[in-house]
Parts: C-alpha cells; sequence; structure tokens
C-alpha cells in the first residue's frame, strides 16, 4: 500500500517472475524464515488465496477455454485478486501479519501487457479498480531465463493453458517484469533465480533483513 | 451499438427487468415472432450465453459465496459479458441475425449502482470496456413492482443469492431501470408487466413492428 494511507501494521509482500522460476520453493521459504525470528507470517497465491478466488482460478485454467478473450481474462484476474484483497490481504495485514503472495498485480500487468499486448493503462486502471490502490511493499522478482522455467515446471508434469503457449511469449513477459522492475526501484528487488535453491533463499533472507531487521 | 460505427447488419435487441418479471417468456415469444417473420433469431442470456460465462455465472450465484465483495461481482460480471459479445453477439449480429439478450449491462447498472449503491461512473467505465461500446438497438424494460416479481420467480422454485435479498434492494433496482430508461428514450421501450403474458408479448410485437418494419 502506498506509504501515505497505510492503514495495517503488517508487511505485503509479492513474489513474481515467469513460471517455473523458483516462486512457490522460495515464498514457503520466506514464510519458514519469518516465523522462525517470531513473525506470524501467512502464504497466499493469485489467482486464488480465497474459496472464491480458485473457483475463478479454474475458470482461468481450464484447457478447454481457449477461446477465452483478452478482456475476460483481465477481469476474471482482477475478479479473483478483489476479492482476495476484501476477503484474506487487508483482514491479515491489519492483524499485523505478514503475507506474502504468490503472484499478484505486476503478472497480470507482464502477461496480460507486454505478453498479450493489452493496452497497459487499461489493464492499469483494472488493477487500480480490484486493488482499490493497495500495493506490495516489497516485490521480489525471481528472474530466470524461459527455456529455463519452463523446463522445470515440465518436470513436475505440470500442464495448463499458460503451459501450452510458446516460448516467445514468456521471452515477452520476462522482459515485461523487467520493466516493470525499473519503473518501480523502491517496491522491487531483483533476484537471480538461476542460482542453486538455497542461495536465492538466503540472499531473499538477507534483503528482508536489511530492510525490515527481521 | 452507437450508430456511427455500426459494423453488423444484425438487430441487437436486450431484455430488462427485475427478477421474475417475465424476460425468458417474453424474449423466447420475441424470438418466435421474428422467426414466423421469416427473420432468423437467436436466443442468448448474461451471466452466461457461453460455456465460459455458463462457469462465471456458477461461481456468481453460488448460495455458499455469500462473502463476495461487490468489486469482485462487478469484474465477474463483465467478464462472463466481455466472452458473451467477443464469442456469440458479435459474431451473430455481423451474419445479419437478430440477437436476442435475457439482461446485458443496464442489469449490471441497476443490481450493482443502484442496487447496492455502487459507483455508477465505475460501472460504467468497466461496462464499457466490457461492451467495447456495443449497446443494444433496442431495450424493452419489462417493469414490475418487486413483490409480483419475487412472486412469481417463488412459484418455480429458483433460489439463488438475489432471491435471498430483502425486498427494499429489489424496489432500488426497479428504480435504477427506471432511471436508465429515462436518460435513454431512443433505446429504450418499457412495458408494463404487470398485464397478462400474452398481451404483453402483443404489445412487444407491435412495437418491433413500427421500429423495423417486421
Amino acid at each position: 500500500m502506498s506509504g501515505k494511507d497505510k492503514t495495517y501494521n503488517g508487511i505485503f509482500i509479492s513474489f513474481e517472475g515467469i513460471d517455473g522460476c523458483g516462486k512457490t520453493t522460495q515464498s514457503r521459504a520466506l514464510q519458514e524464515y519469518f516465523r522462525s525470528k517470531g513473525r506470524e507470517a501467512v502464504l497466499t497465491l493469485e489467482p486464488g488465496g480465497t474459496l472464491i478466488g480458485t473457483r475463478i482460478r479454474e475458470v482461468l485454467l481450464q484447457p478447454e477455454h481457449k477461446e477465452m478473450s483478452p478482456v475476460t481474462e483481465l477481469l476474471l484476474y482482477n475478479a479473483a485478486r478483489a476479492q482476495h484483497i476484501a476477503e484474506k490481504i487487508l483482514p491479515e495485514l491489519k492483524k499485523g501479519t505478514v503475507v506474502i503472495t504468490d503472484r499478484f498485480t505486476d503478472s497480470t500487468t507482464a502477461y496480460q501487457g507486454y505478453g498479450r499486448g493489452m493496452d497497459l493503462s487499461l489493464i492499469n486502471s483494472i488493477n487500480d479498480i480490484a486493488t482499490n490502490g493497495i500495493k506490495p511493499d516489497l516485490t521480489i522478482l525471481l528472474d530466470l531465463d524461459p527455456e529455463a522455467g519452463l523446463g522445470r515446471n515440465k518436470s513436475v508434469n505440470k500442464v495448463d493453458r499458460f503451459e501450452l503457449e510458446a516460448l516467445a511469449f514468456h521471452q515477452k513477459v520476462r522482459k515485461g517484469f523487467l520493466e516493470i522492475a525499473g519503473m518501480e526501484r523502491e517496491r522491487f528487488e531483483l533476484i537471480d533465480a538461476s542460482l542453486p535453491v538455497g542461495e536465492v533463499s538466503k540472499k531473499i533472507a538477507g534483503m528482508v533483513n536489511n530492510r525490515y531487521g527481521v
């Protein structure tokens, strides 16, 4: 959330990056880190994070829904997000909890905007409506070459609509994430996700310790 | 669609009104009327009208989803609508077909805006994004007192989230429909839905004959 009207004591952290960059593993590791320091931390994800969000996610990821229009997709992601914030993220932050989310608004901008070429100002205005202006205090971008990312996911046999898209698309998404990070240097921390998992976790823990003294 | 950039030969007609006002019956009767005159006519509905829209409708109407935030609801209705237009309404209109839809954008404005008190300009801008500016050529508002409307639906044993809402809410929705109709007199035709079914159908057929010579 923008500092000026922050109404909570929690810390809001998002993980971003292309499929297979290690967001799930690293967000779990960061939750463990906070807990080991005696700080309450919850893990959540987009799209999903709530019962309604999970149902919306099912609609989004059905392979039979290949005909989905880009605007439909944009509105569905943001519908899930609005629910996520109202029902889960904001109540936890108000309790003083650390909330760690696997994807947030930047994924929409990177995938729908940079990846699919939708108008960025349209995406930004819908993101703003859905979030009611709430932004992560910290966004950790796990940067990885798309070929490496796709390779990792194939090994765990995950298949959804995005997995069926071309590598060129994921290259555009990666570029998008890097551009967004370049525009909001205060909020973003860029991490090289090609490093060994343990090393990535260590870098993240050190950075969080620097930022928040945790 | 606004006349200036109309790109199709079909006629786009929406039915609007509170639950139980007879939209389903009357939209079927109007489809039959067009067909009896040798004119191709398809019937569709919101939320729904497509496979993806039907899935979104399930998320919207689940009684267990009572916790749904108003913004989530607004975005879901418009996600279904964007898909409806891209996949069904526009392709049919371009073929020269008459498209009759049971509910469209005015339902969102009346229910979420007038009924739930959401900001009308927010609703209008999301409606515009979802429709890409496409508007019905004719909107038939079946006006009915909410007590009569709820009574009818109870008799066919329909139960969804909206059925659980108070009568006062439906009064606000009715008032909303009437206000919207007052602002767009060219597009709207107001029909007294408390009249016998056959009489309502006759009035609609006469009015359509006047407008389109069908």
